[in-house]
Parts: structure tokens; C-alpha cells; sequence
């Protein structure tokens, strides 16, 4: 007997679902406004458009120090015949700025004005009407309009506003947001910081994450405290919420459609559901209702579904509550690295990093998960996939809404290949001394480096690939992978490999062959990190076989996840780098010392941002943070080991 | 005997006097820092790198509803030999985000169980480890770098630094600034809402300006009342300021080198000054230098020069002080619609406008008056000439700092041509229903617009160009100037043209008739101008020379213009529109009915904004806003006149 589920019966396309809230919920055509002062409407958007009541200049003013003339008064004026003209009759001193005098309509400056007495002077040079005048009305004409509704106010749109009378505007009224957040398996941030957290327990981080946004929409938020995942709670908040003046509620949690989802049957009781699950991941399990009058939203609980939830659907909604448009994003064509699949049938929303190579953008795609709110932090742009596609070939072009600004993108290194902790140290030490540089890191292991520069996707790799033939490092494959690319190899550091296994090392391991002989759980790196390579060295040394290794092909993509799979029980060692030992108070058994070094293409050797990387690399202050993580020497950072 | 006046004696470049900024001011290294809740961080910059203190998930986690297994157990099931589990012993219902219980290590979906009886299931596919569990450390990893120093805090940081256990965070102190706005002839918005302007007075906004700059650039600002022009006054104001606690002062106005400027004097006097004189244009007369150790700005009092000198240098400073890089604008490349000329040895911020036209980004500059708030308010982009450069060429491909998204540039029409004030009631009525979409006008007169439509710098022209010959408007001159041009003439309005006259019409004008006979002073329009052609038109009808029109060479470049001429005394009569008239409270003798109308090639016509545009105009809603106005038929209003 299979297990029923309730499923989302009737899932809406992105479009379809926000046609429907956006029908549900029309724009009244005179939107809430509010009148407050012009010198405080930064970022505010006009509820009406604002029309100059003054102008400016108010009255035709001196555009230069000198006197003030009637221009018919000069004409004929020449070096041979010079023009006398008398003060206080037919020329008015007159400063930048002053009121031109009655009767004049020029200013000669003063350099051409040779004065004789006090009761005379005398020009060369005649005037034309109009000449160094700013005439009233230059800028701003009174009754003109200044900006039309929904303009939003910028420092510079202060500025005009006052300088043409406009002292307060009408700005729409930012909307009253409220969320509740739900979800027994919650707790406080308050509560995890005073008392800790116990397994099972969940941070609650979305309503923080939710205000935020609902404040650079434009709007007023609050959230109230977490609501117990039970049907009568949440549905009394909710009601509470749309009798009181909010403009909309959001619940966070049990937006699916389990029996612990509490969501759709609050705001079917207390109104009408519209949309229960849209076509779109992350973000499918969201809905949305009316309950008196208010539209309710069901967020759902992870948190990148909770973000595209509300870009998409109550986020735009709230945009036009205010008579906004769209929130902008810059659009930019960007090349995927490498092939990225999507679901036939789902609207998917890939958070990509990007990075300015070679004057192409350059798109690697982060996890999936929804789950994951690194996955969002962590990106550049988002990569939307239509429902219909089912995936972005590798090199197709393709857009991209920009994350952060593309000047910044440009500015970043990016560093695909093994991962290490210093490049963290060194992102870190790089905003110290150059804040307009940064780093961008991507680990898919040493060899996944070179393939990467290889394809000219990135700026340089980590690598510390070694030759069992001579215990060299990465030089050897540089010669054999990268054949025609000239390439500067760059010492980052010198690192300590080895075991990482639980504090107190309670198996009592001693080497990677106590691994094999007393059958413990192994956690490996993937194929074609220097540490799998480094791994099997050892192995092949020692005269083992692969299979001999329990749970070799158990694989991990990182030093630290190595380590976190220690800590949590799924191995009782893995190898790796003593930083990550360290990280999570781990032992840690010293196998060998490696170089990690950094692989750079000539052609990226010379720009601006790689010297300032490089730069930063040779500082001894780097060098001395590097140290102090231990398990590290620096005695070759930052020297040339070789180039082609 | 020419007055020699004060000069700036050592101007420096706009780069050299940053570097002299820079290292008067360097950062101190550790900059000064606050403390605060990340909940409460939205668009902070920290201080120190964010440190993971927590993992997330702090343990495994179900990712889906189903039983918790250790997947030994289920290898080999299968349909043909299902395996039984016991619950509570090797499996464990579970729901997703629990935690998984000790000993297991997969999650077989509810979908796949088969519930024999309370104490049976059988599964009959086998779980392979560690499938649908969100395992520990999946998103963030205890001791990991989640953002490094001068990260700015989004809504999306927030979520990451909650679930990674930064509760608080060290965020950089927001710099204080003073300052201080002087200028005898100014007068507070306050005062000129209460009591009004008389000639002579200017509405002081630069402080406003200033202050909300500082907001957006993350600093706390304050301005003080207004100091009159006394050496005293300003010097006592600024060195209470320096001795306070702010970081930075800036005083408003009197930097230039004159006798009535009193910033160089007060610097000099209570400290040093480093800089007099920038070469860039606008914002020359800047000047800075160090009292109490505190950076203390002169900045200039036109309005556009005051903004060049904060976003130039006291802008970078203060981003500096809090550890930040540049204010990020995208840049992008345009072509100037037409040449654009340049001074030799200054750099010049040119505003322009920027219109997308056919896959190009078309810059049309706006006049270059530091004076005029409007020149940067309207301006999409703005584009710096090097101070070796002469000028653009038309054509030529530039780059662009824009100030407004891309996004939204390509979303605007951009009409090119005769104006009209309708053209306001448009972008308006268009902001109402599709805030999308918006509209930016340049006015160049009829022909203008042709010309523009030639080039393909504009999406259509508003034109009213007469036929002499039968009457006709705009087809013959299509015929004639476009010919190879498909487009298609809609009407807008029609309208009537009359002369613009002082209110009570003191000279008793009755027509064009009386303003050549009485002699009165005549303001003309642009040549190009429907108007223009219309006025000759009608002089020829009267049988009347150009000469014989007193100020037929004083020209204005729109309606307003010449309404704000008349008003101002400086002409007895124009020829415009009735509306400028109504706006300006003039008299109008009307002296015919126009057809107004765009003219909109093929091409653009079915675009998506084009049609927004078009719906708008043939509204009901719009045509009563229009007739409201007053001056104006909208009978054909929206219709297609002619297309070739």
C-alpha cells in the first residue's frame, strides 16, 4: 500500500499565478498617499506629479561679475571709439548672482570694463543682448512639470524640487507588512544566542530576511513572534492581522501540502485561496489568498524559496500598491561554463557567480538547493530558465539578472579549481587594502582548475596536483593539460596534508594504512582534486588497493566538508588540510606538506586586479595572517616557481 | 585700467587633487566601528569579516517525509524480494527538516514504503547512503568566511549571517558629517513657503542636496542654519564643527577666489588648504584642505558644480572612511546624437540623456549650466571628456556612467522635436498605468525631430510643420525629408497658436499685424520650429518682411520660453501655445488651429512601449486630462493621419 500524499493539484505557471494576484488585488487608481517635506523624500515615489510653483532663477540674474548695461547702449563700442558709460545711469555694478537692474539686459565682465573715475567708465567691446544673464526661468519654469508620478525621489531630484517651490510632495504611503513566522522545529535567533541550539532545532532567519526586503521595497514591516505550528494560533494571527491596517500578511511555513501545513486551510477558513503551488524552483510550495480584502501569502519555509516567493509574486505586488514599476536589474548576456540541466515543466531560478573574462561573461553555476541560503549570497546573477527548456547547453549565450553591479563583477578575480582557506584569508585581506577588488572562488578541484583555464572561464586556478614520479608539484600537468597556454606558476603556500579524524582520536590512527587495516569509514575528495590524487599516491605507496579503503567512493568537494563529515559521525577520517581540522577542533595526523599554488594565464599576469592579488599575496601582513591559522608556510608565497 | 581679479593660481586635475585628498586623509587602518543586530544591518558594511559560529544544518536533516534508514540495511531490496523493516528499530518515520535519529543514514521517500501493519513495512527499492538528507554543514560550515570586510549587508546577508550564528555584527561607523550652507542671497525653503521670494532671493537646496547625498553614500549628515557672508560667522561655525565630533565639514558656497568668497580664508586662517581649484567643469571652484584635523570642503554653490564636487571628492573620501570602494555605475557604451564639444584642459561631466534606438544607446547632451538643477535631474548618463580631448564626434562610441538602470532606459520612448506641453501630460498619464514605460522628450523643434528621426536617434518626432502651399501639416515635409522612411503620422492634438501676451495686453495687440506696426518687441522661435514656420507663414500672409518684426532674431527654444520672456518683460509678444500662456496666468490672441502630431517610423511602431504609448493617447482619460488644459481638440487625437 503506497501513501497517499496531497499534491498541489492545480500548479500555475509564474505568469498565470501572478496575473491571477495581480486581478485579485487591482490597482485602486488613486493610491494611499502621504504629504511629507521634499528634503526628506529621499527615495520616496510621487503619488502625484510634481509641478514647479517657483521659477528658477525667479528673476534674470548676472551670470558674471561686472556691470549691467542696456546692450543697445554699446553697440558701436570699439578699441578706436570707446563707449563711456556712467554709473548708476547706464551701467550698474553688479555681482554673480545679483538681480540684473531695471532697464538692462547685459552683463559685460568686469576684465573688459576700464573704469576712468568714479563717474565714469569706459568699454572697447559692445554687448549683446542677453550675454552673461541667466534669465529668469533658465532652469526651472513655474507650472512645469518637474517629474510625473512614480518618479522616485533622488538626492539630485531634492534639489529641484526645492529650487522650484515645491516644499513637500505627495508620496505614496509606504504598505504595512506583516509577517508571521511559523514552524515548531524554530527558534529565535535570540534564543539559539543565549541558550544554544539542540538538534532538530532551526534558526529562524526568513522573517529577518523578509523585513529587509519588504524595507528596500519600500515598505513598513513588522514581524511577530513565531506563531506554534497550530491550526487555531495561526489562524487567529491571521485574522487579527487583515482586520488591523496591514496591507498584507505573510505566512512563513507550512505553505506545502502536508497535514502539519497550516497555511492553505488558515486561509481558506478565513477567506479564498488562488494559487496553491507555482511552476517555478526554487519556490514551488508557495500560495496565496484574500482574507479580508488583504492578500495573504503562504511563503514557504526554505530560504531561497522563500526570497523567489517574494520576488516574484507579493514583492511585485507591493511595487504596485506604491505605483512602481518592476524592481530593475540589470540584464547581461553571460556564457555558462559548463552545461547546466533544468527541469522540463519548472520555471528555474540558477543562482550563478560570474566573472569578467577575456570580455565574456562567464556564468558557474551554485547548488540547487533551496535550502541553501549560501547558494543566493554567494551569486552574481540568476540565470532564469523557462518552463520549456530543459537545459542551457555549455558556451550557449544566454541572460542573466545582475546581482550586484557589473562594475564590481569586473573587478573580481576569479579563482576556479582546488580550494583552499588563505584564498578566504586573502578575499578578506584584499577588501582591507583595495575594497574595489575582490575575489570570487569556486571549488571544483585542481584539475577542474586547469580544464576551467583551459576553456578561459576564469583568471587563475588553485592547484597542488603532484607527480609520483618525482614528488613535484602541478608543473608537470601544467606541461601535459596546458600545453599551449602560457602560464606564470605562483606559490600561495606550502600546506600540511593529513588525516582529519575526531578529537581525541579514538581509533588511535596513525597513518592512512591503519585506514585500511582496521576497516575504518573513509571520506574521500572527488576525482581530480589534488587531494584524491594525493590520497592515492599514498595509497599506491603504502601498496593498497582502492577497494581495501572503506567508503572510498564516499566523496566530498571541500576541505571543510571533509571535516564536518567527521564531525557529525559519517567517517572516522578523510584527508585533508589542517585548517579544516582546526576549524572544527579536530585531530589532525600530518601525512605530507604540499605546495598550493595558483596557476595564471600571461595574458591575465599584467591586469590591474591580478597585481593587486599578487600584491597582496607578497605583503608580509598576508603572510602573517596565513600563519597564524597554523598547519601553513609561507617561506615560497608569493614567488614565481616557474613560467613557460 | 582692467581690474585683475583673484584666480585659482595652482588648479589641479581632477585625479592629482584625489591623490593629495587621499593621502591628507588616509585610512587609518582600522576603521571606526559599531556593533549592531544583523537583523538590523540591511545595507551596512562590516567592519571585520563574518565568521560563521554555527553550522547549518546543525545536524543531518530528513529532506523529505518518507523513514529514516541506514542504507546497508536496504541493499538488494527489490519488488520481486521486498525488505521488511521494523519500525523503531531499522526505520523511522520522519518528516522532512527532522533530525535524522542516531544509526541512520538515508531517507526513503513515503511514495516507496509500503505499510504492511504498525509494526511492518517493506521497502522494495534499496536507499543508497546519505540520499534525501540535508546533511550537517550543507549550507554553511561552522568557522567558515560567510562575507568579508566592506561586504555590504542585503536582505539575503541577513538570512545567511542568522542561520550561520552571527547574531550581531561589527559594522563600520557611519561617518558624521556638518554642513554648513552660506550665501547672503540665500533664504530657507521654510522662509519662501511662509513669506515668498522677492528678486535677489535664492531658495537654498544645496544643503538638502548634500545631505541626502551623504544619506545614500551611508553617512549621517547635518546641516546648520545658514550663515551669513562674515568672515567671522563662517570661520566660528566651522572650527565648533571640527572641534566636534563630526568627520567631515562642508561649507557651502563662497569657494570661489573673490572678495565676498570666505571659505579659502576660513580654512586658511583656522588651518591648511590643499587644493583651490579643480579642472572639471562643472564644480571648478571646489576647494578643501584640514582644520583640527578634520577634512573641511569649500564646495560651490551651483547647484550641479556642488554635486560634481561631493561625488568627485568628498564622496570617495567618506566611502573611504568607512572601508568601502567606489559607488558602482554602470557604465556603458552610447553615441552622442550629435558632436559634443569640449573645453581643452578641463575634464567635463556632459549630462545627457540616453535613448534605446535601434540596439544603440543614443546620448542627446542637456545644456551645460552648472546653474541648472534640471541639467543632471533629466539626465540619464552622464559622460566625462579627459581634459585632452576636444569634444565627440557625432557617431562616435563613448562610454557613459548611467544614473538611471538600463533596464529602465530601454523601457522609454524617446520623442525628439517640436514640444508640447501634452507631451508632460503623457509621461504622466503613462507613469499612471504602465510605470514600466516612461517617456523622455527633447525639444529641437519640428524639423529637429525629423532630422533625429533620420539618424535613428529617436523612437518618433512630435511635429506641426505647415504647408504653406495647401494648408496641410507634417506630410509634405515627410514626403520631402524622409522619403525612404516607412512611418506612420499620428495625431496627438490639435491646438491652438496664438501671441502670448502680458496679462491685460497693455499694447491692445490684436494680432502679428499690430507687433510689426506698433514696434513692439517681438521673442522668435528657433528656425526649425513649427512655430517658427507658422510665424513666417503668417508674415507672408500679411505681406510683412522679417525686418520689420523687432527681435525677429531673438529666439527661445520652447512655448515656456517664450511665455517666461513675456512675462518677464523682456518681449511685448511671442507666438506660442496656449497653454503656456494659461500656465504663466498671460493673455493669448489666438491666431490659428494646428495639427500636432508623431510621426513614428515603422519599425518602432509595433514595439511593446510604442503601443503602451499609443493606448495612453487613445484613452478617454487622457484625452480629458488634455482638454482640461484648455487650447487644445483632441478629436483626431490618437488617429493615423498618414502613413507611407
Amino acid at each position: 500500500m503506497t501513501v497517499k500524499r496531497n499534491v498541489y493539484l492545480d500548479m500555475k505557471s509564474v505568469e498565470t499565478a501572478k496575473n491571477i494576484l495581480f486581478d485579485a488585488f487591482p490597482p485602486t487608481g488613486e493610491v494611499a498617499w502621504e504629504e511629507i517635506n521634499s528634503c526628506d523624500a529621499l527615495g520616496r515615489v510621487l503619488a502625484e506629479p510634481a509641478v514647479a510653483g517657483l521659477s528658477s532663477p525667479n528673476f534674470h540674474a548676472a551670470a558674471m561679475d561686472g556691470i549691467a548695461v542696456d546692450a543697445i547702449n554699446t553697440f558701436g563700442a570699439s578699441e578706436e571709439s570707446p563707449r563711456s558709460l556712467v554709473p548708476g545711469k547706464d551701467m550698474f555694478w553688479i555681482n554673480t548672482g545679483h538681480v540684473m537692474p531695471e532697464g538692462t539686459n547685459a552683463v559685460i565682465m568686469i576684465e573688459y570694463v576700464h573704469k576712468m573715475d568714479e563717474n565714469l567708465v569706459e568699454i572697447e567691446v559692445p554687448a549683446f543682448p542677453w550675454q552673461n544673464v541667466r534669465k529668469m526661468g533658465e532652469d526651472i519654469v513655474a507650472t512645469e512639470l518637474l517629474f510625473p508620478r512614480g518618479h522616485q525621489i533622488s538626492p539630485y531630484s531634492v534639489g529641484a524640487l526645492i529650487a522650484g517651490g515645491v516644499f513637500s510632495v505627495k508620496v505614496r504611503k509606504q504598505p504595512k507588512v506583516m509577517i508571521i513566522p511559523t514552524g515548531n522545529e524554530l527558534v529565535t535567533w535570540e534564543t539559539a544566542r543565549d541558550k544554544g541550539l539542540t538538534p532538530g532545532d532551526v534558526i529562524e532567519s526568513n522573517s529577518s530576511v523578509l523585513l529587509s526586503l519588504c524595507k528596500e521595497y519600500g515598505c513598513r514591516a513588522e514581524s511577530r513572534p513565531m506563531v506554534e505550528d497550530k491550526l487555531e494560533w495561526i489562524t487567529t494571527a491571521v485574522d487579527e492581522a487583515t482586520k488591523s491596517d496591514y496591507d498584507m500578511i505573510m505566512i512563513i511555513g507550512g505553505s506545502s501540502a502536508g497535514s502539519m501545513d497550516f497555511a492553505r486551510p488558515v486561509i481558506s477558513t478565513l477567506g479564498e485561496v488562488f494559487v496553491h503551488g507555482v511552476t517555478m524552483m526554487p519556490g514551488k510550495p508557495v500560495l496565496f489568498g484574500k482574507v479580508n480584502q488583504k492578500p495573504v501569502f503562504g511563503i514557504p519555509g526554505y530560504p531561497v524559496s522563500a526570497i523567489v516567493a517574494f520576488e516574484q509574486l507579493a514583492g511585485p505586488l507591493l511595487l504596485t500598491m506604491q505605483g512602481r514599476g518592476v524592481m530593475d536589474r540589470d540584464i547581461v548576456k553571460v556564457q555558462p561554463a559548463r552545461k547546466m540541466a533544468s527541469k522540463l515543466g519548472m520555471e528555474e531560478f540558477l543562482r550563478v557567480k560570474i566573472g569578467a573574462v577575456d570580455d565574456r561573461l562567464i556564468a558557474s553555476q551554485l547548488p540547487r538547493g533551496a535550502g541553501s541560503i549560501t547558494t543566493i549570497t554567494e551569486a552574481d546573477g540568476i540565470i532564469r530558465i523557462p518552463t520549456h527548456v530543459e537545459g542551457i547547453a555549455e558556451g550557449e549565450i544566454v541572460t542573466a539578472e545582475l546581482l550586484r553591479p557589473l562594475e564590481s563583477i569586473k573587478n573580481t578575480v576569479v579563482i576556479t579549481g582546488s580550494h583552499d582557506n588563505t584564498l578566504d584569508v586573502l578575499a578578506d585581506h584584499i577588501r582591507r587594502t583595495n575594497p574595489e577588488v575582490s575575489i570570487s572562488s569556486s571549488h571544483v578541484g585542481s584539475m577542474g582548475g586547469l580544464m576551467a583555464i583551459k576553456k578561459g572561464s576564469c583568471h587563475m586556478g588553485g592547484a597542488h596536483l603532484l607527480a609520483p614520479e618525482d614528488g613535484s608539484y602541478n608543473i608537470s600537468y601544467l606541461k601535459k593539460y596546458l600545453p599551449d597556454t602560457k602560464v606564470h606558476l605562483v606559490n600561495l603556500v606550502m600546506r600540511e596534508q593529513g588525516l582529519i579524524v575526531p578529537r581525541g582520536n579514538p581509533q588511535e590512527i596513525k597513518g592512512v594504512l591503519d585506514v585500511a587495516e582496521k576497516s575504518l569509514a573513509f571520506i574521500n575528495r572527488q576525482p581530480g582534486s589534488g587531494t584524491r590524487i594525493l590520497f592515492d599516491y599514498q595509497l599506491d605507496k603504502l601498496g593498497l588497493t582502492r577497494d581495501q579503503i572503506k567508503g572510498y567512493t564516499n566523496e566530498e568537494y571541500t576541505h571543510m566538508s571533509v571535516a564536518v563529515a567527521v564531525l557529525s559521525g559519517r567517517a572516522d577520517a578523510g584527508l585533508g588540510i589542517y585548517a579544516a581540522a582546526k576549524a572544527l577542533d579536530l585531530d589532525f595526523i600530518p601525512v605530507i606538506t604540499e605546495s598550493y599554488d595558483l596557476v595564471i594565464p600571461d595574458r591575465f599576469f599584467a591586469t590591474d586586479k591580478v597585481q593587486v592579488l599578487l600584491n597582496t599575496i607578497a605583503s608580509s601582513q598576508f603572510k602573517k595572517r596565513v600563519a597564524a591559522l597554523g598547519g601553513y608556510g609561507t617561506e615560497k608565497t608569493g614567488d614565481v616557481l616557474w613560467k613557460n
